[in-house]
C-alpha cells in the first residue's frame, strides 16, 4: 500500500495528463478549471487504494479512479449552477466565472467524457464497470433530486435525509471502492464488501460536513460556518430539530433571512440544548464501525491494508476540513 | 424492409414500453414528457432499417435505436435551457413547465440513461456501440458550443457553418446508422459508408431547416417563419448574406429588434435577390446525391434496400415541415 497522499499525487499527476482537445475552447476550459480545482480527491483514492489492496498495479485501474474524479466534478458544475452558489474551493463556480449556457454544456460534455474514460482499459471487466457506474451515476442524481425536493418539505423525515445522503454522495464511495475491487478482478463477496465500505464511509462523511457546516472551527473548515443553518438547508441536525425543538427555536427561524449571525446563535445553541452535537458525531462513529466491519468480510486482506481502510475511516469520524 | 411509419411505430412502442422508476417523480416525469412529444424519430428510424437492411431482427437493435433518440432528447431539453427557448413542437419546454434546475437534473439523467440504455443487449458489439456512441455524444456537444460562439462572431465562414452543422446535427445521424450496421455485425467499410449516409443526410437535413424557416409555407411548417431572421441566427443563408450583400440590407437589420415582420420581410427579399433560396437548395440537392452515392460502397445491398434509403434521403430534399 502507499500513503494517502501518494495516491493523491498520482490522481494529481493523471489529471494533469488528462488530454482534452483544444477547442472549442469554450467548452474545455471550464472542464480544466473544474478539474485542477482540487479538493481531497477522496473517490478516486479509494479506487486506488481498494486496487493496490488486491494486488493490481494500479496504473491499470487509472482511468476508472479519474472517471469517477470526472463524474464527481461534473456534479458539482452542474449542482453549483441549481442551487446558484457563487463560490467552489474558494474560486468562483464555472457559471460565475463564465455564465450558466456555458456551465451547463461543459457539464455534460464532462458527464460523458467520464463515462468515456470509465471504459477505457476496463477489458473484460468492461460491462461490469459501465453497469455499476451508470447506476450510480443515475442514484446520485436521484440524490440531487431529493435534496432540491426536501427544500419545500417541512415532513423530512431521518430516514428520508439517511437515504438521500446514501444516494446523493455514498454511492459514489461505493463505486468509487467496488470499482478498484472488480477491476483487480475481486469475487462478488470481496466487491461488495468494498462497497458497503465505501457506503457508510460516504454517509459517515456526509454527516461530518453536515455537523463542521454548524460546530466547526471557522479557521480549519474553509469556507463560513451556518451557512447551513442560514440556508435552512435540511440537514440532519435540522431535521432532527424540527422534530424535537418543544421552545419554538426553530419554527422562529425557519425562512427567516433577517439577522443571520443572530439566527446561527440561537439555531446552534437549540442544536446543542437537543444534544445534537453529541447524537450527530454518535451516528457518525456507527458509521465508520459498520465500514470497518466491512473489512471482516474480505478474506486475505493484508494486515496493511485492513490498517490503511481503517485509518481512512476514522479520519472521517475526526476531520476538520 | 418495412416502411417508415412502422419502423416510427415500432419505437413509439419502445418509448411507451421504457420503464423508468417512478420516484422522484420531480427527475423522471420531465423525462416522459420530453420523450412523449413525438417528433419524427428520423434517428432511430434509422438504426433500425439499416439493421433491417443487413438481415439483422430490429427487435435486437431496439435499445440501440432508443438510446439514440434519448440523447438526441436530452440535447433538445438542455439547448431549450441554454437558448431559453418556451416551445417545442408546439408544447411548453421543461424548464418553463418546471423550471431551470428540473430541466438541468433531468437532461442530465436522461443523458445518462441513454447511455445504459445504448449498452443493453449490445453483447459482442459492446465496446464498438459505446466508442461511437461516446464519441458521436462529444462532438454533439462541440457542436452546440460552436453553434453559440457563433453568436458573438461576425467571421462565420461557410465552412465554420458546415462544420458546425455537422458536429451538432449530423454525427448523431450518421451514428444512428453505423449503430445499426455494427449490431448487424457488418463489415468496417459497410458501416462506414452508412456513417457518411447518415452524415450527408444529416447536413442536407439541417440546411433544409435553415431554408424552411425562411422560405417554408408557415401553415405546413408548422411553427413561424422567419424566427431565424428575427434572432440573428448564423444559418447558411446569412453568412453567405453577411459575405455577399452590398445593399447594406443585412447591415442595416442585424442586432435590430424593433419591426420584426419588417426585419423578416426586407432580410428575406435581400436572400431571394441574391439568390440564396435557389443555391442553399443546390447545395442540399448535392448533399443528398452525396448520401445516396454511399450507398453503392454497400455490397450485396438488396434493391428493396437501396430504393428505401434513396426515397429517405430524397424527402429530406423536399421536405416541408
Amino acid at each position: 500500500m502507499k500513503t494517502t497522499s501518494e495516491y493523491q499525487e498520482f490522481i494529481e499527476n493523471a489529471i494533469a495528463n488528462l488530454e482534452l482537445p483544444s477547442t472549442p475552447k469554450g467548452l474545455y476550459q471550464p472542464i480544466l478549471y473544474s478539474l485542477e480545482s482540487g479538493g481531497k480527491r477522496l473517490r478516486p483514492v479509494l479506487t486506488l487504494a481498494v486496487a493496490d489492496a488486491l494486488g493490481l498495479d494500479i496504473n491499470l485501474v487509472v482511468n476508472q479512479a479519474l472517471g469517477i474524479e470526472l463524474f464527481h466534478n461534473f456534479t458539482l458544475l452542474h449542482d453549483d449552477v441549481m442551487d446558484n452558489s457563487e463560490v467552489r474551493r474558494g474560486r468562483p463556480t464555472v457559471h460565475c466565472r463564465w455564465n450558466a449556457r456555458t456551465a451547463i454544456l461543459s457539464g455534460d460534455a464532462m458527464s460523458i467524457i467520464a463515462g468515456q474514460v470509465m471504459a477505457r482499459g476496463a477489458g473484460k471487466s468492461l460491462d461490469k464497470i459501465l453497469e455499476l457506474f451508470n447506476k450510480t451515476a443515475i442514484e446520485v442524481i436521484e440524490g440531487q433530486q431529493y435534496d432540491m425536493d426536501f427544500e419545500h418539505r417541512k415532513d423530512v423525515t431521518e430516514d428520508d435525509y439517511i437515504e438521500m445522503v446514501r444516494l446523493k454522495t455514498a454511492v459514489l464511495l461505493a463505486c468509487a471502492c467496488k470499482t478498484g475491487a472488480l477491476m483487480a478482478g475481486a469475487d462478488a463477496q470481496v466487491a461488495d464488501a468494498f462497497y458497503d465500505y465505501g457506503e457508510k464511509l460516504g454517509l459517515a462523511f456526509q454527516l461530518r460536513d453536515d455537523y463542521l457546516d454548524t460546530f466547526g472551527d471557522p479557521a480549519i473548515f474553509g469556507k463560513a460556518i451556518g451557512g447551513d443553518i442560514t440556508s435552512d438547508k435540511k440537514t440532519w441536525l435540522l431535521i432532527n430539530a424540527i422534530r424535537d425543538d418543544k421552545t419554538g427555536t426553530i419554527d422562529k427561524w425557519l425562512g427567516v433571512n433577517a439577522r443571520p449571525a443572530d439566527k446561527v446563535q440561537e439555531v446552534t445553541d437549540c442544536y446543542r440544548i437537543l444534544n445534537l452535537d453529541t447524537r450527530c458525531s454518535q451516528l457518525i462513529d456507527s458509521y465508520i464501525e459498520q465500514a470497518i466491519n466491512q473489512l471482516n468480510n474480505i478474506p486475505g486482506l493484508s494486515e496493511e491494508a485492513r490498517e490503511y481502510f481503517t485509518k481512512l475511516a476514522d479520519r472521517s469520524r475526526t476531520r476538520s476540513n
